[in-house]
């Protein structure tokens, strides 16, 4: 096993990954989660995907030199779709260059796209100034300071605190709004200090963020297991525990809001703020996970018709859902559709502004629930498929979560080479690992269409013995040794068995065939498409010809293909900066028409023809 | 002490007291709370106080034969205003003889003036039937059956209840709405059961008044002292506990809110109803009482420039606030004015309507904190003032609640004559039967302007015995026997003492300089009143001619003085009858002004002329 890695660091953002050599910038830069503009598909056509390097190692391509001046070529710049790693490297990446929902994130602090309009609100007041009738009440003086319009409502939980905290600041202070409510009157000018956090609730993965309201800013990101799977690691088996266990429920709530709870503290910390600073959470998850957070039985969803308890949205407070923000701050939670497709998929919608755009667009959520939307002019419609975690790294017989140690690319020559992050000793098979390297195995035919890993035995003669070596039996079936021994960092073989291969098609069929039915409902096949959007918390990144070799997405050219990482998330985030995104989710949830694919006939026909691989080569 | 009593029983209401002989049938409706229009003021001229005597001794006055055919009066018309009860009656009283204010309660039930629109609406629906598609989520499915217009919001703690609620009811059952938010589904048809319980908060007493929403009638009332009573019983006092003892706020409420839930309790069970099906209570009360009762220190209440925590009407959960009616029920808490006018007065407001009016109106309702509203062309403005709680039968050596046993009514010829609540032996004095007896021994002239009681010997010599000897000497100062012992209840005797008389002064002084300080600053004398609206709890009724002499209310013509009974219970039930109440409550309290007497530099000189009687016997 040869490891080659280049440390590439992106700036302004600091984020640092470690990429194979020769890897193109574009993927080191979606490897940290930078997700940048490629309209031509990554051809080195456009010139919008252009960086500067600013030092280490990397040659201009034919493209970049057709693209950019002698002098540009000089002072660093690049096209991240062509230029590739030659050693460790500092990246400028600047904001034009960023996939659009990137874009207005990070620039909206400096009045960008994304105006700057959280639900908390903070002002500083000195009654004895800006509200000078003291014969007014408390509540009314304060209403005279802040702008009226601003300010709605008191929860009695306020008004109880408020006449103490008035006399005591000697009626200065900071006023705390959320969403029009008032829940708090602070000590002293503490409006620099306002966060929210935003956390995608996905069945096998939590992740968290933390945003600074005031300038729109990510402070720190936090992500775990979500502690559930110790439960089940589908929805489907949390489900049954709802039904079948009457203390299920409140149980599987527990665990949820005691790991959302961690996340804060982490974030709080990493942060160096006091989770009091905090004023909302926002959550975005699928139907069942959304549910269980906030305690409502979703046993409805495992029977049919398989319908969620709610569709708008849910605003509470956080001390109703147990949350450990600001004893007065809020929790949104994020609008469903129907089924099981909730939360997370609104947060995408939200994040790709997929239903604002002219073309014909698949947007595909990858996760143990899968979710498929698909626009084509008036058309607007989303099914939910179980994956199962395999995507995820779970079910997996040496699968991991995408941290420390995960290999998460494979390329297989004359041996294997990968990429572990954190460039460590491989621990295990993150997602993005496992779909390259069951691709890899496809390329090189060590992997049949149906899925069977072929014995060394049956290999060409040419086939290099460093590869022969490592197709081995276990328990009667073909295995494929990714690391022996002496490689991994536990000392035991890393494997990837027969089963694993099984359980990544019933992943990859799942998805491919609700992806077949959607196009078919909506009168269309895959040359349609103008744009594949691909999300998904799975490491933060698949190569597109590898989920086109493995037949996860129908065969469009590669060009069409954008990744857009974590979408609900970054749709989270969006609805904690700005009210009007809250509304834009809501209309969202509205439209979409909900697709049920258990009450579809042809389901279990497509997902037949599914499971097996693709024969062809992706063109592209 | 010699007695003739009659019972006089009222239809349709079916409320019964005794009065004395030959009391007019005016007084002896107001007894029983049902306040007649007069709005000749009494004096038999404008024929609308019209009543059938239905059985009973009840001669026609020469008035009546002049307004009535001889047909009318053969069937048993009468004017209220001037026949006398001269035996046990049975009287039926139109509907449209009665005040205003009690008249559109009675018959609103029936389409009357005030459309029934409370904030609970209860549906039956039955989902398959009437929302038929069952891919809808729940909540979207009862939006769907009832109208959507009636549905904007669900709190989490319902949330949790539904999809369970649904199920086991097989999608049918009562969906109950709270200004507009979804608070339960219950089992069935449970539209028939819909309760609310309108509360008069008072210093000394509370009220409380159960009514079906169905019907927009009252079932059942309950009063008892208010126990806060025990730490002190007057404002000031409960303010200092505040103040003073860092428990003290959560005492106070906590006994509050237990005798409310006793009410709450009592009324259900008069009702034949579970407290379950009460889905709101109103509250009414001055500013300290409703800060207390919602757990909201008050203690700047006690401080200048003694302001509220707020004026705009506060609506939070009945488990908010402890109180025990549907565990999702709602609990609305009036708007205040300023300083100590609170939602009693602003109550009492939307009870009389005088806002509504273009005459110069004076409203003055009477507790232990007398709250005066002057209404002059667009002059509306409130005042309150500190009475004391003599008017409510505490603070005077035999005082006590209008309740069985308590002596009412006085009458001071050759002797004492009295009436007594419930036609028993006297316990004590209630507020009317105090201010009946000062009045009388002033008319007699047994005490003097001063308020100093006479000695018997320096009465003149014509003067009844039986009078002289209830004038007696106790502590060196004059006492007057009011029973002796082998006429109490108790076997002791109830005396009248020189401290009980200073008391009422002070009570009567407070009120009184009150009104004169707003008639001021309109810039106008009583002559210009053209009502006086007196209101209070104390007993049902005081004689206008003795509030005119004990110079508690300016010298109008007792034709001008309308009673209107209890204004705050009032209030609240309009406003638990109807939210376009509620609006107007709102508005009534932005459109008052308050007047702070404590900063009114002419308080003290009013208030030292007020304390003393009238030398002038009232005329009218």
């Amino acid at each position: 096993m040869k490891r080659q890695e280049y440390k590439v660091v992106f700036e302004p953002s600091g984020r640092q990954v470690y990429v194979l050599a020769e890897s193109i910038l574009l993927e080191a830069a979606a490897q940290a989660g930078l997700i940048l503009q490629t309209p031509c598909g990554g051809t080195g056509k456009c010139g919008k995907c252009r960086v500067r390097v600013v030092s280490g190692q990397c040659k201009p391509s034919a493209a970049c030199l057709e693209v950019f001046s002698r002098q540009e070529i000089e002072n660093g710049f690049r096209l991240a779709c062509q230029a590739k790693a030659g050693g460790d490297l500092r990246i400028e990446i600047p904001v034009e260059s960023l996939f659009e929902s990137q874009q207005q994130i990070l620039v909206q602090g400096e009045g960008g796209k994304l105006p700057l309009q959280p639900a908390v609100g903070k002002y500083y007041v000195d009654l004895a100034k800006d509200a000078p009738d003291g014969a007014l009440s408390d509540v009314e003086r304060i209403r005279a300071a802040v702008r009226p319009a601003e300010f709605s409502s008191i929860s009695i939980a306020t008004m109880r605190l408020l006449p103490d905290a008035l006399r005591k600041n000697h009626f200065k202070g900071t006023v705390v709004l959320a969403d029009h409510e008032l829940i708090g009157f602070e000590p002293g000018d503490s409006t620099g200090r306002s966060f929210g956090i935003a956390i995608d609730l996905g069945t096998t993965t939590l992740v968290g963020t933390i945003i600074n309201l005031n300038t729109g800013m990510d402070v720190a990101v936090d992500a775990r297991v979500n502690p559930q799977t110790s439960y089940g690691d589908d929805v489907i088996s949390r489900l049954r525990l709802c039904r079948e266990d009457e203390k299920g429920l409140s149980r599987l709530q527990r665990v949820i809001i005691g790991a959302i709870n961690d996340i804060i503290d982490k974030l709080a910390s990493e942060a160096r703020i006091r989770r009091e600073d905090i004023y909302e959470v926002v959550l975005a998850g699928n139907t069942t996970m959304q549910q269980i957070a906030c305690g409502i039985d979703p046993s409805a969803l495992g029977e049919i018709p398989f319908v969620p308890a709610f569709t708008r949205a849910l605003e509470l407070s956080a001390s109703e859902m147990g949350l450990e923000i600001n004893a007065h701050g809020r929790v949104y939670v994020f609008p469903q559709i129907g089924g099981f497709v909730g939360g997370d998929t609104v947060a995408g919608l939200v994040a790709s502004r997929m239903a604002l755009s002219d073309e014909t667009i698949l947007f595909v959520d990858i996760g143990t629930n899968g979710e498929i939307v698909l626009k084509h002019g008036a058309c607007l419609m989303a099914a939910s498929v179980a994956a199962g975690p395999a995507f995820e790294g779970a079910r997996i017989s040496c699968g991991m979560r995408a941290t420390a140690g995960a290999i998460e690319k494979v390329i297989i020559n004359d041996d294997l080479s990968c990429n572990v992050i954190g460039n460590t000793r491989p621990v295990g098979l993150c997602g993005s690992g496992l779909i390259d390297l069951v691709a890899e195995l496809r390329r090189t035919g060590l992997v049949e269409s149906s899925g069977r890993i072929c014995a060394a035995s049956e290999l060409p003669a040419d086939t290099p013995a460093a590869i022969k070596r490592r197709l081995i039996e276990k328990e009667g079936q073909g295995a494929f040794v990714i690391a022996g021994k002496s490689e991994s960092a536990s000392g035991q073989p890393l494997l990837l068995t027969q089963k694993d291969v099984r359980e990544m098609q019933l992943a990859n069929g799942a998805i491919r065939s609700g992806i077949n039915i959607l196009l078919k409902m909506a009168g269309i096949n895959c040359t349609r498409l103008d744009s594949v959007l691909l999300a998904g918390g799975f490491g933060n990144f698949i190569r597109r010809n590898h989920a086109l070799r493995i037949g996860l997405l129908p065969p469009v050219p590669s060009g069409k293909i954008r990744f857009i990482g974590n979408a609900s998330l970054m749709g989270a985030r969006r609805a904690i900066l700005s009210v009007a995104e809250k509304e834009f989710a809501e209309k969202m949830a509205h439209e979409v028409r909900h697709i049920d694919l258990s009450l579809s006939p042809e389901f279990q026909a497509e997902f037949s023809d599914a499971i097996v691989f693709p024969e062809e080569e992706p063109h592209g």
